[in-house]
């Protein structure tokens, strides 16, 4: 079965099922007025996670996926109900539809391995995304790109040229009407403009287990440290380098045998990973940002 | 701080903190009905995780974690406001305060590993139970045991006695009020009386990756069989041998270097945390058991 | 750059470096004659690992990575002039040339992950071998082994014509100087003959943690039995089903939240590493089986 | 049995046993000689590991664990024989008895985990050391260390004192001729001259994953950066603060549910098992230290 047959049979799956996704101040009755809310429109709830900082006082955080008949045709009426209760509680929130498939782009460089996971387990069904666009500074993923079906476009870069270079792609993510953007080893810094209108929307893969090896080249000083472990960290992008929310963290073991192009070997690997669950964790809408740091649910 | 005193503390602290299990056919409606009720109550969730095992028709799961102001006041009134709702879901369920901090007697032979991982970790506070007494078939925990000011029962143990050894054991249970029973590497099977007597509240732990290696001598046939891991498993004691509800597995990488000796002085570091973590989560009222295996909130 | 002027490359920067892997019973001077013979050939040892069962008339295991200038001219009588020693110590032993690329056919039948993992590996150099056929009994994987300009065979199976398939694939194994064969998630059962013919040379990756979960469906027995980690196992195929010395086993961590396809898809990364590391260190000659286990230097 | 006997029975089932650690300029002819001059003291080598960085004009390094009849007798004429090869290949070696149990002084603070793990361990037989004394400033630990038959020794300790603290140290150490020292969460800094008198035998352990969160309160900073996995790193003391050789490391994965006092439960049990690790392969003559990194054999 081809990926957009399954991405087709997934939406029909899950047509009825919602997602709730909710931030605001801890106190008493949140979830009683959620949950009535829920149950008011006909939605049974499927899975629930709630989290409080701290009992007094403290910020509350929850997420729950339902199933609700009809809830294309429902949707409507209950983001503008659910306003209400949200204004009372001065939530933060998401209602959104499973279905409502988000839509990635993918920017790259010359290193494919974190691409090409990307590209695997969306063509074999298990990362339920539409990539419309793949943009790159270099040419080296052109044609595995176009391999899947997927349009290509080629964006050189320099320090000089940044701005006009966001600027094509700022159009290119407004004509595909994209939801989030992956850098999949994109070995390039945005600028804060850019950075600030896609907020929460940026994954990064930094190869390193962070906050150990910031910035560049961190096999080589790994290396020269003599680590026993090696890592990889995915994270939300925000103006401070290697610096925004981690989402997810893993090592590998490594010992003296390994030089720096062994070291890179393991690494892809602990890469690819890495940054596939934290895509898969985000599409679901599993994760909320709160001062700097994720609440993975 | 002695260990007494630090339980005194948490009791304190913890006066007004309830836990509340639920499981149940699946059908809409449940989460508001539970969170208006605890909202009626004046209760705050502080964590709550709910698992359905299918949308349509399946298993129902919740468990949540409450503070509410005069909880030790309210508790009758709350038990039969609940019986309600329960009849209404036919639930399965608890309403426990967490101060009520659960009585667990443990079981050892030969091996003190476990016993002293768990006595260690009680005495810094960090496994908040009581233990009255250990017992064992043994003399070799004696001193140990003692040292930690608990009272100790030598309660020499063979096949064909293995009723009478039981009566005494119910009866030392019964005289201290124990909650739940901890095998810790107790090499002794039970009968079947006996475990049907404590459903869910006899933990033991395997010193092998369950289900392989069930049985007897596990790292001999581990090393036979030249894994590359072996492993250790808690789970609950049914009446079929190492067959009981799985709580949690770990396992270490080993080689070609290590003889059974050398696997065993692994295992050991498995089945220490293994069983402790296992421990943890019963007593933090994080297990529900449904069709012989675990759901672990 | 392409993947045969990687090889080409690599055999280039190789040429001289050679791998002695040695087995016999333990005694004196083993090491001394070795490292002697490796000496007068002006060979220098760059890696070397020995390992010895039992000090007192035990088996005796080594693997010497050198480098010898001239090596091609030289290993003619290298081999002649070693034959006396392992003679001596009455020695199995290989002697070979790094740069002599294993030949490598892939067996497989409609999941192709781990077949994937190991052309993506390949064509990024990360696999040092030469792939000359693949051999499949469905068509699934035709297309993308041919976009990896690796010639694919199909042959039709079944359980009635199992010698005449064998028959048509010994023929390509021969056609192809095959070295070594991976079975890449072939769900075919050899017959003894075809299993004796290649000794240690056949590859399986089985999608559990043996010994647990022998045989078929081993997701939907994990499943079942509630593990909280599932694994996979690369090993050696002996004429015992999934009973061959074991070669790397892995496992990652689950939980109540998986059904059987969750566990599917949480297993086929562990697959892929782990059938992919064994291959690595299987072509490395890092692997000695030794009754019915593995050491790996 | 008790650990005294315990030792006594392993020297005697050692006392032919031998080690042989060697690091030098890399060149051709090293383990030739070095297994001639072991077969002709009639050594039998049990196990044996060899690396080189580089096989143009690299550092080579080897250990070497043998079997010699009459050792004792014959180790004087050894050393004195292997000084004329090591002056040949220019190296730095030791050559060491097993049976010479080595002395180990460990230093605490307040916090006991990793200090009773050291304990724990070697009561049971698994640390194959002698404990002569243990040094705190704070008297936290002195009813543990005393219940265990080990003299324990209170020196407080301040910034304004510490060379005069460092003098009485120093002359327990002599007194009790210590070979290493370990840092069991011992948080004070030792002056250059301290450590300087112990190169490569002061391990210390350190709570976080080196170099993430060099310095105070890793566990608070962890927490502040919200990171998915912590950590714990042993490692030989330098005078630059974790910044020594790193000899092992190890994490657990966390989430957004542990607060700081969380994360240091998790973190305890880490850090009692990479600091075990680390003494064992210490103890063992496993580490060779080679620009500010850890070979370990």
């Amino acid at each position: 079965m081809n990926v957009h047959k399954q991405i087709e049979k997934f939406k029909k799956q899950h047509e009825n099922r919602g997602r709730l996704l909710i931030h605001c101040p801890d106190k008493p009755g949140i979830v009683a007025s959620v949950s009535t809310f829920l149950k008011d429109f006909g939605a049974n709830i499927i899975e629930s996670n709630q989290f409080s900082t701290d009992p007094s006082g403290g910020s509350f955080f929850l997420r729950i996926e339902f199933d609700c008949p009809y809830l294309v045709n429902k949707m409507e009426k209950m983001l503008s109900s659910f306003s209400d209760i949200a204004n009372q509680f001065s939530m933060s929130w998401t209602l959104t539809r499973v279905s409502d498939v988000k839509k990635c782009a993918v920017f790259v460089s010359k290193e494919l391995h974190c691409l090409q996971e990307l590209l695997w387990e969306w063509q074999s069904g298990e990362l339920m995304i539409d990539i419309p666009l793949v943009i790159s500074n270099h040419l080296d993923a052109k044609e595995v790109v176009k391999s899947f079906g997927i349009p290509f476009y080629h964006i050189q870069s320099s320090r000089d040229i940044r701005k006009q270079v966001e600027q094509e792609q700022l159009k290119l993510l407004n004509q595909y009407s994209v939801d989030f953007i992956v850098l999949a080893r994109y070995m390039q810094i945005l600028t804060p403009e850019f950075v600030e209108q896609h907020p929460n929307q940026i994954i990064n893969i930094h190869h390193s287990f962070l906050p150990a090896f910031v910035g560049a080249k961190p096999y080589e000083r790994a290396f020269k440290r003599g680590v026993k472990l090696i890592g990889a960290t995915s994270h939300y992008v925000t103006n401070d380098l290697d610096e925004g929310p981690i989402i997810e963290q893993d090592i590998e073991r490594v010992d003296h045998r390994q030089d720096v192009e062994g070291l890179k070997v393991i690494g892809r690997k602990i890469e690819r990973n890495v940054l596939a669950q934290a895509v898969k964790w985000h599409i679901e809408d599993r994760i909320i940002v709160f001062k700097n740091k994720t609440i993975v649910f």
